[in-house]
């Protein structure tokens, strides 16, 4: 029997990899969507979270994927109507609202799914094993897209809260802090923000582990020409690159994975999501999340040429 | 017998506070300090604390008091060779800090202490004893006062990292987290900075707990006159008023507790890390230090009159 589910938010990343990864997977049955002005064919459309839980009540779980700073109000209410529920990235507006669903979904024995789609990249469990076997020398991150392409006219991005070029970003950090097998921290940062703007279009990260490693991080949302979003890790022995958003992998400069960008992402974040319903636990990992909120905490800020969405 | 003790960071809290409350307690015997700058009668003095390390091999447990930007490094160099650590609040530099250090402790069977000394000011008990048989209903803080007055000087406030006010506001945010009961986190958020400086000068918080109570937080490091630390909370039947940072309390008007600002507050957070040394445990509650972290995550940043420090 398939799960029924719930789609909260129904934007771009709703109907470009949720609606498709859903319909592939036998385990989930779409049957409601819930949006304040976009409806899905063929299932049963509200204008809100509340009247979806409210008016189908057998569904088993809901995934959101609404602009963060509406996911806590959403995925409460969703955990207290013992819904399971899976979060896209960013998980939510703020770190504390993490730890409470988190506390919230084990208090009424239901799945929180808080996901990484970067994670689920076609290379990155291929980067992970060769970190596992180097001697880390050091790394750098170059995550640098233009906004304009990927994101055209989303303000809620550049609203307070809104993460700026850290939504992008955070995608990277992920990744890092799955393959790294060491912890890092955020030791000194340098935030760009537009001078009309609440959150920052350009950023650098120096990271660095316990051990002493140094990874230095550039975000950039200005990029024009080649859209970059590379992680290096260099080792004693070696180097590793992973490109196009962990779609790619070259190892001394051999690639080894090549694959189209986003390929199969959404799909395993889906059977994970199946899985974890199944097994009735659940899957949180705030760690790239706390990282962001580390570089606002403690980055350097500095006011940059106006930026028009 | 008593714990050897080494003090990191001699500065104003490290004579004002920490320095009477280890000579009055027989549990601790301050062997060691460590300070770019300034010396301690009566003990060996080192200007670093790997050096301190390596010169007093017998030190039990170490104290530090830097400004938090320096926190992480020589905690890890004390926990890395053996010794218990207290921190000062704010706990260190990032919120990752605190959980890698809280690892460390854990690996080396350790006690790490990060303290929260507001927690310890003298009405703090019998207000979480008030509010536990309150139903809350709200509540407000205001925190402000003259930053000339109590941090004369104190560029590391205004550095990036440094949280300005954030400084004196985070013990507001400890003592609420102690003695709500619920969790908090914030909502919103508006962040004043100076135009010359990379910490905010003052900030409005607006916190929530899952069961909706709403929290308004006011801190403002611009205070001339009365200087003023008080959280009201609300409740159906009543209303409390911790005042004068948690050294005085009134209950429906009516004053209960009325003692000097600061009483005991050390006294009591060396007798904690004492107990915690002997019975082999951490205590780390880095939840004030989060919602921090969340403000500057998701405030509204704007930009006020330049500050001279």
């Amino acid at each position: 029997m398939s799960l029924k589910l719930g789609l909260v938010g129904i934007g771009k990343i709703a109907r470009d990899q949720h609606i498709p990864a859903i319909a592939a997977d036998p385990r989930f049955s779409l049957v409601a969507c819930a949006s304040r002005n976009a409806r899905v064919d063929g299932v049963a459309n509200f204008a809100d979270v509340a009247t979806m839980l409210a008016e189908v009540s057998d569904l088993d779980a809901i995934s959101i994927c609404t602009p963060p700073q509406a996911h806590f109000d959403a995925a409460l209410a969703a955990l207290r109507a013992g819904k399971h529920v899976m979060l896209e990235k960013p998980p939510a507006a703020t770190t504390r609202e993490i730890a409470l669903l988190q506390d919230e979904a084990a208090r009424h024995g239901r799945t929180l799914f808080q996901t990484w789609h970067s994670r689920f990249a076609p290379a990155v469990s291929a980067a992970r094993d060769w970190v596992r076997q180097a001697t880390l020398t050091g790394g750098t991150i170059h995550w640098k897209e233009d906004v304009h392409q990927w994101h055209p006219g989303q303000q809620w991005l550049w609203d307070a809260g809104g993460l700026g070029v850290f939504d992008p970003g955070i995608n990277a950090l992920s990744i890092l802090t799955e393959v790294l097998g060491a912890e890092a921290f955020v030791r000194q940062a340098v935030l760009e923000f537009p001078e009309n703007q609440q959150a920052p279009i350009a950023a650098r990260l120096d990271l660095r582990t316990e051990a002493g490693l140094v990874i230095d991080a550039e975000f950039d949302f200005r990029q024009k020409g080649e859209q970059v979003w590379d992680i290096e890790l260099h080792g004693a022995t070696g180097r590793l690159r992973l490109s196009r958003g962990g779609s790619a992998l070259e190892i001394d400069g051999r690639l080894v994975v090549d694959r189209p960008a986003m390929e199969g992402e959404y799909a395993g974040l889906y059977a994970r999501f199946a899985e974890l319903c199944a097994a009735g636990r659940s899957e949180v990992d705030w760690r790239p999340f706390q990282l962001v909120a580390d570089a606002f905490l403690i980055g350097e800020r500095r006011t940059v040429a106006a930026h028009q969405v």
